[in-house]
Formats: C-alpha cells, structure tokens, sequence
C-alpha cells in the first residue's frame, strides 16, 4: 500500500484568489492542453480547478463548471474545468480579504479528500497567504503542514513526511529543515532528522520516480565539509554516522560533500537526490539553475503533492505579468508522480 | 595612488611542486599563448613562473629560463618563461615534502616584491597546501594573509582588505566570512565587517574593473531574508542599519535580500558584485555556475592577486588530468585588473 492508486485528474487548489494562483492556472492551462499532443496516452494528465469559478473567468480563456473530477478529461481540451465553490467576499486582484481565507482552506480540503477518495490523483496547490489565513484562524505554517494533517490517518508504508522537495532541471534538492534562523541550525541538524528524511527521499525515489537504487548526496554544513573537524564539527559527529547508519540500512547515500561541490551538471548527474540541511543550501542551486520554473514537491505523503515555488504576489497579481512557468512544471511533476505510483 | 603601476608581464608562482600547480601552468600557458592573438595590445598579459624550473620542465611544453620578469615578453610566444628558483627537496608529483615549503613561500614573496617595485603587474598563485607548510613553520592561514602582510606596508587609498572574490561568468561574490564553522556565523556576521567588505569592493569595483557606479547586492543570512523578523533578526539588526550606512556614504547597495533570488541570470545582470555572508552562500552559486572556470581574487590589497579556485590536488597530480581553466581564468582577471589600475 503506498497510497491510493487513482485513474482520475489532477486537482488544482486556486490558492488565494486575490493572488496570482488564478492568472497562472489560466495561463498554465493553456499551455498545457497545447502540449497535450498524444491521443492515446495524453500527457501531463488534466486537471480539475477547485475554486472560484468567476475569477478564474476573468484571466481571458474559457471556464467550464464541471460537477466532479472525472469531467476534466472531457473539458480540458476546450476549456479550464472548474468545480465552483464561490469565494463568499468580493475577489479583488492583489488585495487579500480573510473573509475568503476559509473557503481557501476549504478548497485544499476538498482537493485532498478528492484524492484520498480516489477521484483524483494528485494536488497541485497554487499559492496561499499566511497573514489573511492566520488572521481567519488557520492553525498551520502553511500547506505541507495543513496537507500532512488531513492525510494523517491514510495507511502509509514506509517512513512518513513530509519532506520539502524543490526541483530545477535534473537537480531535486530535499531539505532537512526549511524555515528557521540560520542560528538555530546547529541543534536542529540532529541525526534524527537526517534519517528520517533521508529514508523518506529514498522511498519516493523509488515509488513516484521510479528509480530502483536512488543514489542520493549528503550536503555538508560546513565550508570544505568541516574539513575533518577544522571548520565545524558537525560533519563528524552527526552527518557522517547518519549516512554510516542510512547505507547500513541499504541507502545509497554519501557522506556530507562540501555544498560547493554538489550543485554543477556533473555533480548532479551522479545523484539522484539531495539531502540539503537548510533552506539556502537547497534554493540557492535551484533558482540559479531555473529562476521560474523550480516546483515544490511534498515527498512521503500518502498523496502526491506538487505546487510552484512562488508565492501569492499580490503585488502583480491581476497584471498579467505572472510567469506560469513553475505551475506548468508543478503539474508536470505530479503527473508523472502520479503516473509513477499508479503503476506500483 | 592606488597601489604600483607596471608595464610589466604578471607573475605565476609555481605553489606547491607537487601538486597540480607546474601542469596547470604549463597547460594554461598553452592554451594562453595560442589566444594572444592582437599584435599591437596582446591580451592577456604574458606570465613569468617563480618557482622550480625542472618540475615546469617535466609537464611536456617548452621551458625557458630568464632572469627578469620583462623577458616575459619575447619569450612568451615561445615557451613557458620561469625564473628558476630550485626546490631543495625532490620533488615527486603527488607528495608534498616540508622540505620544500620555505621555497614554496620564497615563490610568493619574490613574486609580491617584483609586483612592489614595478617589475610585475599582478601575481598569480597556484595552489599551496597547509599541512606541508604549516609543518614547516608557516604562520598564515593562507596565500591571502601571507600577501596581506608582505603588502602591509605599502601606502593604499581606501578601505582596505584583503576581501576574498570569487568569480563565475558574470558573478563576483565577495566573502565577509571564509572558512568559519556556521555556527559561528551570528556573531562573526558583524556591521563593521560588512561595512569594510561593501567598501572594499565598491572601491575595487571603480579601480579594479572600470566600474564607475558600481551595484552592489547584500545576501541576506536568513531564509526569506529573515521575513520582517520572524525567521531571524540579524537582517533587522544588523545587515539592514549597514546597508542604509552604506548608501549614506554614497555606496549603492540593496537591502539584505534573499540568497536564493541573487543569483539567476537577471539577478546578476542587475549587479556587478554580491556581498556574501558565508562561504557556501557564495561558492555554491559560484561553482553551481562554472565549476572548473571560477576564479579566486583578492580586493584591497596594493597589488593585483588572483588564484585558481582549487587546491593542490595532490590525488591527481602528475596524471596529466587536472584542468587548467582556473587558471586561464585567473591569468584572464589578473591581466584585466591590471590594466585598469594601470590607466588610473
């Protein structure tokens, strides 16, 4: 049991409709039902839009209401479907209104018990804001957080995330901490964290990527990886024995390399995977490769879980100017995700 | 004033002899001759190796010794022009030999000294290592200290340094801390010591690279630059008061802004040099961008200095397989710098 297997479409969470989670879905799908070119096997799957049908109606492409998930495969191809639950205040580009903040929550919700019902087969989440959703009540740091909780009583084999996954080009960079104080990293690299999400990468590898022996890098904390305990002391005390435990479990993993060295084409090619130890050391590598098209991926979730690596930008939001990059990529992802999984 | 004007040739010394220093010269000066190509203004400037000239003769390329560094110029185009400085030990490719580390350090301040009284126009050094000289009673970290104090001395106009750079296609990323174990980077990330670097590199910018107003950006040290506070306070306490500091004195240099949106294309378009907080914030974009061509450059030093940005290589030294395109590099930088501090 590694979750549950699903011939339905992707689900598309609208995200904060003042954002720019509408504009790129319109203009993400128009680059996608283009691409879409194989009649027997069209690829990356279609998706169903969860939100606000009448904003999403404004972005200039067509919207159709469609009643559930599995309408999209006829839809996709002329119009965005969209399953309408209204936003109850009125939506106004680049200005947030917590009064929407619930239904936002609510769109995650659905799109999650969509899939763990089978009817979908992967989230893709378009951006949300913290401070009108805190404002409304919403208890958790953002959606990993809010997606785990509402997964967390599906059966799921293995070691369970979830685990932050950031994409650009052939690099996939998981992280072992994300959004704390670079003083703070020192006691929060502890050799638990390591494990666990070194086994969760591990896993996914093998069952969303399909990669049979995933051969996955250990970033070093320290200049020159401590430089054998010149530079820091982490390297020998916590990471080297993490990776010794991880390969003794059957983890094809390195010792901590120096971060420097782990990022250029050759580097990448020799891993698939890598563990970074905190949130610059992964996104500094990934947007120098691919400014506009890295995706998040959420790894050792009992549902497959992709969103682009940007956030609300209210601040262009409704000009039109918001690149879809990153959400065309954040679907790709999750189809082959999905596609991965259904075949186990 | 800002430091000695030359008309002479730049000056290699040879680091450690058993390293891949000699064949990385000896390559790059192949690679270099053949590029010289205007009569009139042939660029790069030539070179002249301080060091042992039976190891430069061992790496398969003509050799020539001279007794000055202005016989650089006719013999350039022919060999490889050394001022033969003998190793006292054998030296075996691969093996370092503390027996030869006071020649290795003589190397490096001859070479400072030629550049002091005009001979040279810039020095460039090929690798050293540490436990060989420190064995032998070196007291500096490094080549850069070691150049900072022979160069002490010498009158200089402006902040000084030394200020390590690091070079990568359009990148220069400039250090305020090196080789420091990151759990010693919120005390070390102090106002004064950006303020020197900013200032260091915003003058080196001017008179080093013909820069007349230079851009500079400031990596934040927190994730999200510290998002107002909550991820972090050293952007709050620290790197934001420096910055307004800064651009009071006439500095044109950005707010604290997130490591991980510096260094795509656009974003370097944007500046002409980076202010880097740690080592990995700079050299994983530097290396994730050009991992064999990158090129190491002290600012604020009376003399021009760069050096290939890789060690001596012990493992592969004398397999004929180590890669000279650091060192072009270097020699390419060294030459630049030069001539502009020359036509100030």
């Amino acid at each position: 049991m590694t979750g549950v297997r699903s011939s339905g479409p992707l689900i598309v969470s609208m995200g904060d409709p003042a954002g720019v989670g509408p504009e790129v879905i319109a203009r993400g799908w128009d680059a996608l039902r283009q691409q879409r070119q194989s009649v027997l096997h069209p690829s990356p799957l279609p998706f169903v839009v969860l939100g606000d049908a009448a904003t999403l109606a404004k972005q200039g492409f067509p919207v159709e209401a469609v009643y559930g998930p599995h309408d999209a495969f006829q839809v996709f191809n002329r119009a965005i479907p969209v399953i309408d639950l209204p936003a109850p205040a009125p939506v106004v580009a680049g200005q947030p209104d917590p009064a929407n903040a619930a239904a936002v929550a609510d769109w995650i919700e659905r799109g999650v018990d969509m899939i763990l019902s089978g009817e979908g087969s992967g989230l893709v989440t378009a951006p949300i804001a913290k401070a009108p959703m805190y404002a409304s009540g919403f208890r958790f740091p953002g959606h990993t957080e809010f997606i785990a909780e509402l997964t967390a009583d599906m059966p799921f084999i293995g070691t369970r995330g979830p685990v932050m996954m950031l994409t650009a080009q052939n690099l996939r960079a998981c992280l072992v901490t994300i959004h704390v104080p670079i003083d703070q990293l020192p006691e929060l690299v502890t050799a638990d964290r390591v494990l666990r999400v070194a086994r969760v990468v591990h896993e996914s590898m093998k069952r969303d990527f399909g990669i049979a022996k995933p051969r996955l890098a250990m970033a070093a904390l320290n200049p020159h990886a401590g430089e054998g305990g010149s530079i820091g002391l982490q390297e020998i005390e916590v990471l080297r024995p993490a990776a010794a435990q991880l390969r003794g479990e059957g983890i094809d993993i390195s010792d901590p390399l120096p971060a420097d060295t782990l990022f250029h084409e050759e580097a990448r090619a020799r891993f698939d995977a890598h563990i970074c130890l905190y949130h610059d050391q992964a996104l500094i590598p990934v947007k120098t490769l691919d400014f506009w098209g890295g995706v998040n991926a959420t790894l050792g979730l009992p549902i497959v879980r992709t969103s682009p690596d940007h956030g609300t930008g209210f601040d262009i939001a409704g000009k039109g100017i918001a690149r879809p990059d990153s959400f065309i990529a954040a679907v790709k992802l999750a189809s082959e995700m999905a596609a991965k999984r259904a075949t186990r």
